[in-house]
């Protein structure tokens, strides 16, 4: 089985640590590939961000379907480009937000969610409220840290997220912690020790799911609204989609 | 004041049947300006091809900002990019989707709405969650008509419109008809004489928000989840984003 | 364009401070003219207050009927009598509280509300269920002030209203706030600037949503539920009641 | 046990036939008054309608409180004036709507409403969300008689009646039907015993929650929103509202 | 009229506390009979104790149908075996914690719950969710005091409940409480007089409600998804079941 | 990794079939045990007989923690038990219905159930609002054949089963298909093919949940509500869960 995990953003080390993220958890059958767009932002922080790296998302998506992945994997906690990706493959395409929120509810009856910055806490709500988690979910909660600074102040940024995991479990009433970044998928370990309750983490757990569905022959719905694309004219830079005639 | 009107997909038909509505609509002290992006599809049907025009929407709202544009209508059922469009800018950003609903609710206690193609009503359900709208519609009707056909056999496109809201008009208990495509701008009189009750459409109706939020001094916040992105590298064919200093 | 604001008090200061912030920010081609019922409540803080204002408000939609108006506001943030008087008139019929949510969200993804008297509180949550607007609403908070103190006691009350909406500015996670009393309209530029985020009030949005639905050429539906009421006797005090034949 | 129950409509055969339901279902130690105000239509059909029979619910229990009355029953299926009755009083006061709704779910999982006539279910709904049983009701359905043909057309009525609540019996996958208007009262046995499943009318449903209420020794709350008005001035012929006392 | 009310758990004690509470607040023509299973836990704290007192509840019914109940009261919290228990008897059946929520409702609009167990809480908040309470409750609180406290250390557990009253009546914006433990049947009085607002208890509460449904001749429903078990072999110590032939 | 199969009714031969399945399903290390009670009824079909169902699941799980299960399926569509059993294991333990709903939401945006008897509905309904799915699910159909004629009349109940899916497929607007009873576990091959879109189905989407969380080394959060029960004496029949002492 072949996994295709794409890190939407373009910053290479978080493409590297979300792969061996992705590589430790897989089961021995599966091979992972992690994968960065050409195109876009180096950190997803914004609407705009997130906006724009979708469309790196979904050239992943159609280079993955050349090369034959079994599964999709969006690495990013905005699931950039998630229903977009699912009408271009047959192939499960799991984002990693939908992908612990799912396993947390698995465990607990409550969670809270601690992602980097504030200002992306609402692209969560959002995504609670689509996906039906809205109950579920206490709080959602920001360290207040920029995403490259998972890379680049590891330490200072983990002390942050453990602080906030911390006031998460003793004041919100929860079961379970979702970790909101997929720049955190080399901590959750660490985490978890320190806060003494699960900790969920997105990368890792769409990796399983994509596994999951695999295995029981399940496939991306092309019955109705998740259908391929209809064929149809792109101009300018995005004329390549022009060509795109998936395989039906 | 000047309203830029962007229209996410790359039709110039399109492009000026919406111009030409939303000028017709436009108070006499307002100038509409009506644009397409240079790259994108030339109509949007699916996920896939809404989240690819996000991006050309993000780029004419950029430069909507150095003309000085003091409000945008995002001219899709879709309302593709908008969250990310007003974090561009202080002016008001509205689209035609949640501009059609806020105006039927207010005129009516449960409105239908009418689309193109049938797999774009997951489109249309996912924004009425979000909005807060489900409860006000009854049902998602489509004419299952794609959305160049608009333009290119207006005739029978109409017929098959007017068809399905009188359907809606009879079966649904409602009091008002949403139409769910930018291209039908230009149909909403004649829709509403054939089927009697009043026909809300998008385009126009997010010029008069767009004119009331100006009117009323009213800005995007930048307050918060939509505040002006931090500035940050962007690679390869968007590498022009990293130029992003919105003045502040 | 002729707008009938209508104060569903009796306490004419307060409709003087309305129609002339009305007033203001009406078009060039829009005539305002400000009423309050002859017979109610001097100001509206219960669901009785306001039960019995609506009375008084159908009274006026129906003066302004005989006069002629285009359009009308109803400016107490209750909403009293707002579906009661859409049956009444083809002519759009706008609420300060409804208009003001509307508003806010077009500017802002999660908004406050700052009202007066905290009883009045359960009136603005009841509000935003039915609209659809309960998840935009982070908290309804109340300044603890008495309607009437807005005019008899104007600096005291400003300066507590500003002390509420600046709290809510930095404890509420939100982009805008919604001012909760239609005896609020002359102070949303001071609280704005002294807040430094969108301040949106109601009589001044909802006059400029009026102004868009006559614009747009959309009438209160008169199809199903909010179609005229069917004649009949009305006793007592309320016999006028059963002259009532509108125009059909 | 003295429960007052008002008639918000101003016909006195419909008052009759809801005093007689109301006395027949009493234990021995209630007694029962029915009253209908002396201002108000004749019949309520509308929002219009149950705007104006709120006043003269409110003057109803103001004279209620003079007499002593123990607990109050609003016999129409709008609950007109609810919120503002229980205001006024500490006695407990019960709408027919929402007694029938509370009974309803204590017997089936699920229920529909057969009404009067189609454009009242909107207020049906309304409550429903309001009240928190949305989930509950399958389907709001309307024989599509006007209300005082319950008491002209007798015969004509019930059969439409019966009628309607069969397809809901036989459609709508349900344990109960709730009757949708307070004129139903003496019809309950004749339809349940033709439907054959459990029929809830409001009225009586009402009469025995007062019961319990003042059983039980609660009374409405008046501690929050729900305390006494503030006095305060009224004008016009409203004006003896202002002399409004209540004991405290 | 005869209610059996059924304490679930084993507790002699606390069956009868809550026979005595049952006992006093019934009406006169009303006998009750308090029982306990044979076969259960001694209180009632996790869900694990729930699912296994459930079959106890049920076992009590059978017994109830045998001696001719006209209702039943099940007289925990949780509500265990609620909807089977409905399914096994025409009688009305009545949970606790529903009763409370229905009454709280009646005479507030907003209440907290003070519970025994913090781990309790969330059962209490899956049944305002299942039973369309959840936006009338604002908090669930506990005053962490283990059930059988109630009958051993009654003083201290007192204390402590109405200290966990009053901050809810302090800090939540309600009108009432709902305590949330059949063994605090007898504490109502006390606590309502120290806190100051109405407290609705559930064993009085649902007596009430049953005596009213028996009042009106409403019996569970038999049409649809509580109809009587179709009968069946059960194996083991359950084989008695197999035995059910309820009256049809 | 040891996953324990329980089946909830005490049908060998239904325990057999969903044992192979599940064992088919099953990766390389995996070891599948099925189990049924001692003690229980033979199939479930109502609330009755899942909540004496849940006793016999309780019993195989502790059974299971003796034999150091990893993780535990609880194969009934009503999830019989599982809040309960979740509460005496740190094991990951998943029901049918919720790991069908969660896989049905990754690979299409709405899907219906087809079921056995239609009374059985209103329990799915119920899970779908407390895990968060209703908005997903657009109905839920039932072939009207009991449980037990999937054993013993297999064909004829497949014809219906099949029958009952091709109408979802063609009027309810979906792109899934989840089979609602784990005595369906055989037949999704051949419903998937017979039906032309994904079907999902319990047991099997429940085993590869379990390895998933297993694999992530998430356990059941003993954190807050699903801690371990309070020790405490259980009496009769029940007295063996006195001895519960999980470990810690």
């Amino acid at each position: 089985m072949h996994i295709r995990v794409i890190n939407p953003n373009t910053s290479a080390e978080m493409t590297a640590t979300i792969g061996e993220a992705a590589s430790r958890i897989a089961s021995p059958g599966t091979r992972v590939s992690a994968r960065h767009p050409d195109h876009g932002p180096v950190s997803i922080e914004s609407h705009f961000d997130e906006a724009v790296s979708a469309v790196g998302v979904l050239e992943e998506v159609l280079a993955g379907e050349r090369e034959g992945a079994d599964a999709y994997v969006i690495a990013c906690f905005g699931d950039p480009g998630l229903l977009a990706a699912r009408e271009l493959t047959r192939a499960p395409v799991i984002g990693i937000a939908e992908a612990a929120f799912h396993m947390a509810t698995l465990i607990s009856t409550r969670f809270s969610i601690v992602t980097t910055l504030g200002r992306t806490g609402i692209i969560a709500e959002h995504l609670l409220d689509q996906y039906g988690f809205s109950h579920h979910c206490r709080r959602v909660r920001a360290a207040e840290i920029p995403v490259l600074d998972l890379e680049e102040n590891g330490d200072a940024a983990l002390v942050r997220i453990i602080d906030e995991c911390q006031r998460a479990r003793d004041e919100d009433n929860i079961g379970a912690i979702v970790l909101g970044c997929g720049g955190m998928a080399d901590l959750t370990d660490t985490i978890s020790r320190e806060v003494g309750l699960p900790v969920v983490e997105g990368v890792t757990a769409a990796v399983k799911l994509a596994e999951a569905l695999v295995g029981l022959g399940l496939c991306t719905s092309k019955h109705g609204d998740l259908a391929f694309p209809r064929p149809k004219p792109f101009t300018g830079r995005f004329e390549g989609f022009s060509q795109l005639t998936p395989e039906r």
